[in-house]
C-alpha cells in the first residue's frame, strides 16, 4: 500500500480505535486508503473472533482487503441499514473533508452517506485550519472540457489526473476521469460543493461537507477523538 | 423512431426551423429524440449542399443519425466552441425543461451547456404551465437505494426504469441506472435541481433550468419561437 504521509503507527492506532466501535450484528462500510486499511484488518480480527459483521466495501481496493481479512461482504442494495462507515480522508478541517486521492470518492460518498454513523480515521498530517487540498472531481469523459472551464470560473485550477501503469489519464472504477482542482484555501466548502455538483457531467467531487460524525486522529501515543 | 406524442409534421417544422440557424463553419450539438432527428436530417441536407458544418452528437442515437445524414462528427475535446446545440425536450415550462426520456440527458446536458446557444425543438404536446413530468435521474448503480431514499425525502416517488429488449433495468450509455422521479408539479425547478445534484451518486438529472435560449414549437401550420 502506498504511504501518503503520516506514520504507520499513528494510522494503525486510529484505524484500530474506529474498529472498536464495531459491534455484533453490524453492517459496516469499509473505507479506502492506508488508514482505513488498518480498520479493515481490525474488523477482520473481530470476525475471526466470532463477531457477526458484514462489510460494504467502498472500492475495489477495500473489497480486496476485506476478502483477505475474512469479512463477509454484502451489497448496498441487500441491506436496510449500514450502521457504521469507517473511512479515511486526504485532509480535514473541522468536520469537512477532502477525499478522492484514490479516485474512489464517488462510491465512498455513497456508502458514507448511507451509513447511520460515519467515522473518519486520520493521522495528524491530514489536519488543516482550512481545506486547501486540491479537490478531486470525477467527470464523465465527455464533460472534461466543460468541467475544467467551470472550475476555472469558480477560481480553481484543474489538472487531469495522469495514470501510472497505463498511458493517459486515470480511469475510475466507474469508467470516468478525475480533475484535481486546486482552489487554494476554500472559504466556503458547502458553497463550492453545491457549485461543483451542479456542473453538467460532474459525477462526484471529493468535498465531504458536514458528513463526518467523528474524526479519530492517531498520534504517537494515542488517539484524539474530535466531534465536529 | 418511437413516437412519444405530437404530430410528425409539427415536429418536422420545429426541427427544420432550428436547422435554418446553422451557418457555414459552425460546430453544432445534435440532440436526441424524434424532433431533434428532423433537425439532424435538415443539417445533413445543408452539408450535402456544401455547408462546412461539424456535429457533436449528444447520444449513440444522434451519432448514428448524423452518420446516416452525412454530417462530419467531431469530439467535444477537439473543438474550442460549440456554436449551437439543437435538442428536444420531454416537457417545457417557461425556459425550463425535463429531458431524459431516452436516458441520454447526461451527455445532452454537457453538450447543451457547452454550446454558445441552445435551441429547443418541441411540439405543443410538450408544453406545460409548470413542469410535472417525472424527472429522470441517472445514478451510479450502487447509489440506487440512497438516491431513491433522498428523492422520497424531497417529496418525489422514484421508479427504477425497466428495460425493454433486455431483462432488468435500463443501463445508460454511461453504464448507470435511471430513476424516474415523480414530484407532481414542481414549484421550484432550480431548487430541486440543486438538491438532486447534491445527492451522492447522482450522475445527472433531467431538469434543465435556465439553459434554453430559444424554444421552437412546431404547430399544424407553423412554428412559434419562444425566448424565455
Amino acid at each position: 500500500m502506498k504511504q501518503r504521509g503520516g506514520s504507520t503507527a499513528a494510522k494503525r492506532r486510529a484505524g484500530e480505535r474506529a474498529a472498536e466501535a464495531v459491534a455484533d450484528g453490524m453492517v459496516v462500510g469499509l473505507g479506502t486508503g492506508s488508514t482505513a486499511a488498518h480498520a479493515i484488518r481490525a474488523v477482520g480480527e473481530a470476525v475471526d473472533a466470532g463477531a457477526d459483521v458484514r462489510g460494504v466495501p467502498t472500492s475495489f481496493q477495500s473489497r480486496q482487503l476485506a476478502i483477505d481479512a475474512g469479512i463477509p461482504l454484502v451489497g448496498l442494495d441487500e441491506v436496510e441499514t449500514v450502521h457504521l462507515a469507517i473511512d479515511g480522508a486526504d485532509q480535514f478541517a473541522g468536520g469537512d473533508l477532502v477525499k478522492g486521492g484514490g479516485a474512489a470518492h464517488a462510491r465512498e460518498k455513497v456508502v458514507d452517506a448511507t451509513a447511520e454513523r460515519f467515522v473518519v480515521v486520520a493521522d495528524p498530517s491530514k489536519a488543516a485550519d482550512a481545506l486547501d487540498h486540491p479537490v478531486p472531481v470525477e467527470v464523465l469523459p465527455d464533460a472534461r472540457s466543460l468541467a475544467a472551464e467551470r472550475v476555472r470560473g469558480f477560481g480553481g485550477e484543474p489538472t487531469l489526473r495522469a495514470a501510472e501503469g497505463k498511458d493517459g489519464p486515470v480511469v475510475t472504477d466507474n469508467g470516468n476521469l478525475v480533475l484535481d482542482c486546486d482552489f487554494g484555501a476554500i472559504d466556503d466548502p458547502g458553497g463550492l460543493a453545491a457549485r461543483l455538483s451542479a456542473v453538467p457531467g460532474v459525477v462526484e467531487h471529493g468535498l465531504f461537507v458536514g458528513m463526518a460524525d467523528e474524526i479519530l486522529v492517531g498520534h504517537g501515543d494515542g488517539v484524539d477523538a474530535k466531534k465536529p
